[in-house]
């Protein structure tokens, strides 16, 4: 029997002890801190061969740039930007030194890119090759995906799908810090599960259902691009009484809103309803 | 061919990025961060089945209890208080929710017994049971292990080669909290390769040699003791000018001192010299 991520995530969270400065903690992309006036955003995001990628599709080069990308994304999720990496490396006895380093340059290359800096790490010999990568990121305001309120309207940064796996991505930190700093952003999430369960998570910890419109939804090739994953487009929610909400039509994918039943989520096509599935995977 | 876990250190000191509150970074227990005036400890540690530990030989409490204690240690080493801690979990399909369970309550009551909490982590099936321990402490003074001053007497904090393996711990968290606001101490370092590897890295790190009073080491049972791992006793050295030095010598065990010449290190045995094989192992 295996555990659920969720069932992981509850039962940390029962465990969390009654510090203070812990203002959201487990069950977001990150665990948000304050410290002195400041926001500190903590995350880690696993990166395991023959879980998340196979050695025989993935240059080593590409594995540090994706590992750092998919943690530094939760940054980007919860608005802020990645100050410290520490990276965690499990090496099986078939990966050359020449190997990791090409690892490790991947990382340092997408964690220098982003603004950030790798500062220390630990090593053990295993079977499998996995990389665990910390991010410790400062905002001013932290971004939960817990906070959409009924009417927001719905936003996504870019198509959807068009993201090959295997492939180095910047994460969209950017984005996130233009949002967070001209708008007020109610909730966000990175795409890393697939646009249809992400857009779900925002609406189960926000006890929330939305409405989609169907020709709106910007997929790369066709609607079955929702259910892929690892995107890392974001996706957000914002009040629609926000008065510069037309520009953010035009910058971004605008493609539905909030409501308040919790009852999933519906497609509009048109005026008729269709309910979505939501199939996208857990990673257990 | 595999990475040498000093290798993989110097590799990734290079890397590290030029941001001015990074101070020490890579190489000594903890990653040492300066921020508004305040000084924070960062670490990881990884504690892997068939590495680290045998499934057959320790509980699944256990596990968890000194893979979070083995983490906290290091931030005793570096002279501070642990606040924060992050677990990822690699989760075999042979080990049941009810195991997991064991093992996040072992991390869960060590990381309270220490002060700290535990706010997030990842999970991901894997093959074998690994535990990736974060820890964030806070410290007035970081101590680290590479300060170390010719003349400067040597101490442990207890008996060498006395920890069972496999069962649980407390970090001497108390011992370096009175350490470092009642003494000046100049380096410190966590047994967990053994006293001989690890007082050699104080050594090594601040460039210096020591001389050890054979009779004075407080081994358990033998003078191989010096060479098994999992102590998790500090060893510090602090200057024999130090006005309460002959506290020091009441409470803890004074071992030697720190020599100018770098050359490894050398037994007194009662006046004669004899050079001390340093064995202990690395990861790798």
């Amino acid at each position: 029997m295996r555990f659920n991520e969720l069932e992981w995530i509850e039962y940390l969270r029962g465990k969390t002890g009654k510090s203070k400065s812990i203002f959201f903690g487990i069950g977001d992309d990150c665990a948000v801190i304050r410290q002195r006036g400041e926001w500190y955003l903590v995350t880690s995001d696993l990166f395991i061969e023959d879980v998340h990628f196979k050695l025989e599709e993935i240059s080593f080069l590409n594995i540090g740039k994706r590992a750092a990308a998919r943690a530094i994304s939760d940054i980007a999720a919860c608005g802020g930007i990645p100050r410290f990496v520490v990276v965690s490396a499990g090496i099986p006895r078939y990966v050359t030194a020449k190997g990791m380093k090409q690892v490790m340059r991947g990382i340092a290359e997408t964690t220098r890119l982003c603004g950030a800096s790798v500062i220390g790490g630990d090593t053990a010999g295993t079977e499998k090759l996995f990389l665990d990568v910390w991010v410790v990121g400062k905002t001013k305001k932290p971004v939960l995906r817990s906070r959409a309120k009924a009417g927001d309207y719905i936003f996504v940064t870019g198509k959807i799908g068009r993201l090959s796996f295997n492939k180095p991505f910047m994460p969209k930190l950017k984005e996130a810090l233009y949002l967070v700093k001209n708008f007020k952003v109610n909730a966000m999430i990175d795409i890393s599960d697939g646009f249809a369960i992400d857009l779900y998570r925002i609406l189960q910890a926000s006890s929330k259902g939305a409405v989609l419109y169907k020709d709106k939804v910007p997929v790369a090739d066709s609607l079955k691009d929702i259910y892929r994953g690892e995107d890392y487009e974001l996706i957000f929610t914002v009040d629609k009484s926000e008065p510069k909400i037309e520009m953010l039509k035009k910058k971004f994918y605008w493609v539905g809103y909030i409501t308040q039943e919790r009852r999933g989520y519906y497609f509009d096509n048109r005026g008729k309803k269709e309910q979505v599935k939501v199939r996208g995977f857990l990673h257990f």
